[in-house]
């Protein structure tokens, strides 16, 4: 007998046909004899629907407001399994985030949990109660309810598979596994069977919509089994493993695109220390996140170049923050480009095969596609292009690793 | 500063834009100086479509299950009203059921308020936050979410009106008070200016829609200042208010109707103690409510007819317990009625007017209306009608208790 914990994602509880499904999908773990505790999102659309209202009922948002109104969804979804459940002869109760209670931090809308009671569940669990748990959701110090950011159900099942010590956390989504790029535009993309910790978090930063980055990072931290899986098909997933469970690999794992990036440029900074950490700190502190970073090398004296990429939906918010402090930063000019994206070649394999780098660039290079910024980390290299060659960028390298499916 | 509950039903929250106008309606008198709490119902609709889920899904009801799902309503508006609130410079706070916390008893899905805990909010509204709260929710012994069914919004903005010992209490609805008639099929009703708790109760139980039964019971017994009126004009409403209150009293107060009634009657009987408290006990085990009865007069050891009128939902489950008791009963057979209407004149009027009855039946007749049940109390009488004749009744009975409106 094992402790499972499933996640369903929004598509996979749509509406209430599916929903009988993921019960049924339950009562197979639970007729092989398994304590399971079910983890879900809201049902699609719904969300967005919530997100909508409190973003057009008015422009200042209190984030605890926020928080009350879009941890609905959710509520809603768990209350239709339990009694999907119930009428397939499964005893089950469906659990909110403050009735567990999950405890998370005071940052509404982007609440990190702290630590999950799992008392109460363990005893329902051993009493073979299926426990239906709402994902994206706890509660604040303030006594409150907390979510956890978009996508915060896949966190919420692997902290809760971490809590319960589970001996199994399997992600449930619209896609049979992880592949080794988007099917959508590469045709001759395959399912990976296994992939590591750190190049699935690579994948899941880097454009990959099958996890969210923060629950693979937390589910390498408490070395929880990881499985995405197909809530339509029966066929298996892909494994998130630890390194060692890994004997060899010889290619690269994947690639990885994010298309919703822009690119800054400001130009002419003075060279004086602090300017860099004036910039970014300025950034950071209105929650910008930066991602690629080059810095034009400058002769001693001269003015120096800083280039960077952040989400497309920033750029704004950025140019207004960078023109106030152009007082301070005392730069010539700041030039934006919205439609670039982030291709990114990702693998253990790469630390042990020298040459990833050099196909990537060559390959590229052939199709006469120019890379606008580059950044390196062990196992992933990235470039930022124009999103007009996005697709050949992707098929290419696919083709160029050796990744594509045989006829 | 006086200390005002205001409550707002599903058709004045609809929108956003009406969600914008209750909060300006909260504003009028917090920029009067006073503090203010408001209970929202859901957005309309939005019940319905929860409730739909919570049936379609199957037919096994969780009442538990059900409460965390159509609870959701209610927490969406109160967060969207507390943007909107803060959007106009309103210090505001969303209150859930279970912070506050509403203590309600165990039946899950038609619970009871067992208590209040205003501390906190007390602390706040002195501090001049305005508190928004879910109306139709508390929170059950074994810490789950209750909903106190359909309508219980008022029953929890009386409730909070009564633990705040609040100055007043003011429904807000789609109409602007409540009116001598339905005036959609009587043209020449007239907005009540004032209404006793007994009439409102009677008025309510009877089918007028303006507030919920048990929440005028419950602001009768802890003489809860009381006005209806719109949220949608400025128009002052009908004072609820004390017998005491209203001098005198000439006229009745209205004619209410109830129209999805239905009839039974279970014929012969044999005439033998006990036989009805078994018919009806059987039926409020199986909650179905029963309303109007009339037994015939048997000689000594012959058999009876009993009929009584109960909600039209009610009458195949009803039926199917008598016909399950029909060995243990031993009559002969039962005939049901599925279009009839209760029509009822109600006023304190006619604890002093005799002839009341009397013009009631002779209108009626005069209109070829045939009486199939009637029943009275001290301050209303009831008579149970053909559907088909509902406006004709009601039209007439308005005109001969004087009650139209003048030209």
């Amino acid at each position: 007998m094992a402790l499972i914990v499933q996640k369903f994602g929004g598509t996979s509880v749509g509406d209430l046909d599916r929903i009988r499904n993921v019960a049924q999908r339950v009562k197979l773990e639970v007729d092989a004899g398994n304590q399971v505790a079910v983890v879900v999102s809201a049902m699609a659309g719904t969300t967005n629907q919530l997100v909508e209202w409190a973003r057009d009922i008015g422009p200042l948002h209190d984030a605890r407001e926020y928080d009350a109104i879009v941890a609905t969804g959710e509520q809603v979804t768990v209350g239709l399994l339990a009694i999907a459940l119930q009428n397939i002869g499964i005893d089950a109760r469906s659990w909110l985030g403050w009735q567990i209670p999950v405890q998370t931090d005071d940052v509404h809308g982007a609440a990190r949990i702290e630590s999950i009671d799992t008392t109460v569940m363990r005893e329902r669990l051993a009493a073979g109660q299926v426990a239906v748990v709402a994902g994206f959701q706890g509660i604040a110090p303030d006594g409150r309810i907390a979510t956890l950011g978009r996508g915060g159900s896949d966190t919420s099942a692997v902290a809760l598979a971490a809590a319960l010590d589970a001996d199994r956390c399997d992600i449930y989504t619209d896609v049979d596994g992880v592949y080794t790029t988007d099917p959508r535009i590469a045709p001759k993309a395959t399912k990976l069977d296994q992939i590591t910790f750190e190049e699935m978090l690579e994948m899941a930063s880097l454009g990959a919509k099958v996890l969210q980055t923060r629950s693979v990072a937390m589910a390498m931290r408490h070395n929880v089994n990881l499985q995405v899986r197909s809530s339509f098909s029966d066929a298996p997933g892909t494994l998130v493993v630890n390194e060692d469970s890994i004997v060899e690999q010889e290619k690269i794992s994947g690639i990885a695109y994010s298309p919703d990036e822009a690119k800054i440029t400001i130009q002419g900074l003075p060279d004086k220390p602090g300017v860099a950490a004036e910039i970014f700190g300025d950034l950071a502190t209105n929650h910008v996140n930066v991602d690629m970073i080059v810095q034009s090398a400058a002769s001693e004296g001269q003015k120096a170049d800083i280039t960077f990429s952040l989400g497309r939906a920033d750029l704004a918010k950025a140019l207004e923050i960078i023109d106030g402090a152009k007082g301070s930063l005392g730069f010539d000019d700041v030039v934006a480009k919205e439609n670039v994206t982030k291709i990114s070649v990702v693998g253990m394999a790469m630390r042990s095969q020298p040459g990833v780098a050099k196909t990537m660039f060559q390959t590229l290079a052939e199709r006469g596609i120019n890379l606008e910024v580059i950044s390196t980390s062990e196992i992933k290299i990235s470039v930022l292009i124009a999103s007009d060659y996005t697709e050949l960028a992707v098929r290419s390298l696919h083709t160029a690793f050796g990744l594509d499916a045989e006829d």
